[in-house]
C-alpha cells in the first residue's frame, strides 16, 4: 500500500449565477497542495502552516474534521498526517476551505484503495464545509471531487448529479477586499417574488441544457440572476462596471463566485479570456484595489495526483 | 400549391411538475383534427363546430386569432378556412386551446412552403392562447410545435429550447371537474419562500438532466414541486391518494397537468402506465367523478399531417 500521495485539490465557483446553492464547477488553477501520508493509528495529525496559521487542531481545522468524519466511518487503527500548502487564499471566493477538505479526503481514498465512493467522499468533505462556515454545503466540495459542473439536487438526502464540462474558458478576478460568507448571506431577502422564482428557474434549466448540448450561446442567455446577484453586488465595489466591460470584451456571462468577493466570467476562447482578465485588473486598479487574475479553463477532473 | 391539409395537434402537458410556466411536452394522444384549406382572400373562415359550438368569429376564436397574427406578417391576398373536429375537451388541462392555435399555424405554415420559423409560430399562435386565457404564454404552444419536450427560457424575448423526448410512457386522466385557469393561477402566492425556490431549481435542473441524458431515475427524483402543487393539489378532489396509488402502481412521477384538472404520470413500462391508469380510474370512480383516461408516450414529432 503506499503510505504518502500529493494531491492537488482544485479551486470551484459555486453558484454559478442563476444556480445559487446548487450549481458549481471546477478550474484547472490554481490548486492547493496536500501532503497526505498514512499512520498506524487512529488520529489525525496537521502539520502547522507557515503561511495562514490555520489551526492544527483537526476539529478546528477544514481539512481535520473532514477526515474526522472519515475515521468515524472506518474501525481500523489507521489515521493521516498532513500537510497543507494553501494556494487558494482563504476568503476568496474560490473555493479554498473546499479545496482543502475535498483534497484530504479524495488523497486519504487514494491511500485507502478508493474504499469509499465518490458521494461518501462529499459526505465527509462537507464536515470540513461546516467548520468553515458553520453551514454543511456542497457547491464547491462536489465539483473539487467530481470535476466538471456539478448539480446538487437535494442536500438531504444528498443528491449529486455529474454534468460534463464544456469546453469554455474562465476568467477570474479576486479583488483583496473581504466580504464574510455570514454576512454575504445575512443580506438576502428569505422570500423571492414568484414570477421571479420562474425567471430563475428557466435560466438554470437553460444552463443545463446548455452544459449538456455544449451550446455556448444558451449558455451565455442563460447566465441571468434576478434574484442573488441584485443584493449581493452591492458588497463588491464596481460590480456592474466590470460586467459591462467583460461583456464588451466578449464574455457569454458570468458573476459572483460563491459568495465573493471573486467575480468570474466565461468565454468561447483563450484570447477572450484573457481580454477579459485585462479588463478585470484595469476596473479595480483604478479603483485603488489590489486583485489577482486567473485565466484557466473548467476543469473536468477535480483533485488530482501530483506528477 | 397544396390547397387543403388535415393537420393532428397533439395535447400537451405544461408544467411538469417543477418547471411551472417554463416546460412542457407533446402527448401522442389525443389529438385534434384540422382542415385547412388556402384562399385567395386576406381573410380567415372558421367553420362551425357542432359539438363544443366554439365562436366562428376568428378575432375570438383561438385558431383564428392565430391565423390572423399570421396574416398580419404577410402582404398577400391570402387567406384560409378552417374546420376543426376537437378530440382535447377544452378545460381538461392538456392544452386544447394550444392545439387548436399551434395546429391551425403549422399547418398553414405547411400550405406556405413552411414560409415561417418554428419560433414566429410560435409567436402567432400565443395569439390564440391570450384569447383562450387572456394571457400570452407558451408552455402548450412550444411543445405541440416542437415535439418532445420543450423549454421556454424566457418569453420576452421569446427563447424556446428543445429538448428531446425521454422513452417514456404518460398516463392522463381528465376528471369531469371544472378548474378555471384564472382561479388555479389567482389562488397561487405571489412570493415565495427562498429555500423552497431553490429546491424548486435544483429539481427544474435535475428534471433537464435527466432529460438530457434519458435517466429515467434522476427524472422521477426530480419530479418534486414545492411551490405550486401543495396550493394547486387543493382544486383536485382526492389528489393525494390518486399520487400515492400512482407511485405504488410504478410511476417515477407526475403531477398536475397544466392549471388541472388533468392529472399525468410518467413511467417506464407500457405495463406501468397502464396499472397506473386503472389506479387513476378507481380513485376517480369511487369519488363519483367521472373520468377519461389515456395511456400514451412522448410525442417527438409534435404536430403531424393526417395520413
Amino acid at each position: 500500500m503506499q503510505k504518502t500521495i500529493t494531491v492537488l485539490p482544485p479551486g470551484t465557483v459555486a453558484n454559478m449565477v442563476c444556480g445559487f446553492d446548487v450549481l458549481g464547477f471546477a478550474l484547472h488553477e490554481p490548486c492547493d497542495e496536500i501532503d497526505i501520508t498514512l499512520i498506524d493509528e487512529k488520529r489525525i495529525i496537521i502539520q502547522p502552516d507557515p503561511v495562514y496559521h490555520l489551526p492544527t487542531d483537526p476539529e478546528k481545522n477544514v481539512a481535520g474534521a473532514a477526515l474526522l468524519a472519515m475515521l468515524d466511518a472506518m474501525d481500523e487503527p489507521i489515521g493521516f498526517d498532513i500537510t497543507i500548502r494553501k494556494h487558494i487564499k482563504p476568503g476568496s471566493g474560490i473555493g479554498s476551505s473546499a479545496a482543502s477538505a475535498a483534497g484530504a479526503v479524495v488523497g486519504a481514498n487514494m491511500l485507502l484503495n478508493n474504499r469509499f465512493s465518490k458521494e461518501e467522499l462529499v459526505q465527509f468533505a462537507m464536515f470540513g464545509e461546516k467548520v468553515a462556515s458553520g453551514v454543511k454545503h456542497a457547491d464547491n466540495i462536489a465539483p473539487c471531487i467530481y470535476g466538471g459542473i456539478t448539480l446538487i439536487r437535494s442536500i438531504f438526502p444528498l443528491d449529486v448529479v455529474a454534468l460534463p464540462a464544456p469546453d469554455l474558458f474562465v476568467s477570474i478576478v479576486h479583488p483583496q477586499i473581504e466580504v464574510r460568507t455570514a454576512d454575504a448571506r445575512a443580506i438576502l431577502k428569505q422570500t423571492v417574488l414568484l414570477k421571479n422564482a420562474i425567471k430563475q428557474w428557466g435560466n438554470i434549466a437553460g444552463l443545463v441544457a446548455g452544459i449538456l448540448k455544449n451550446d455556448h450561446a444558451l449558455i451565455g442567455r442563460s447566465l441571468e440572476d434576478h434574484i442573488i446577484e441584485p443584493v449581493r453586488s452591492i458588497l463588491i465595489p464596481g460590480f456592474d462596471e466590470l460586467k459591462q466591460r467583460c461583456m464588451a470584451a466578449g464574455a457569454l456571462g458570468g458573476g459572483i463566485s460563491g459568495s465573493g468577493p471573486s467575480v468570474f466570467m466565461l468565454s468561447s476562447t483563450k484570447g477572450k479570456a484573457e481580454a477579459i482578465a485585462t479588463e478585470m485588473q484595469s476596473v479595480f486598479n483604478r479603483l485603488g484595489i489590489d486583485n489577482h487574475t486567473y485565466v484557466t479553463s473548467i476543469n473536468a477532473t477535480g483533485v488530482t495526483v501530483k506528477p
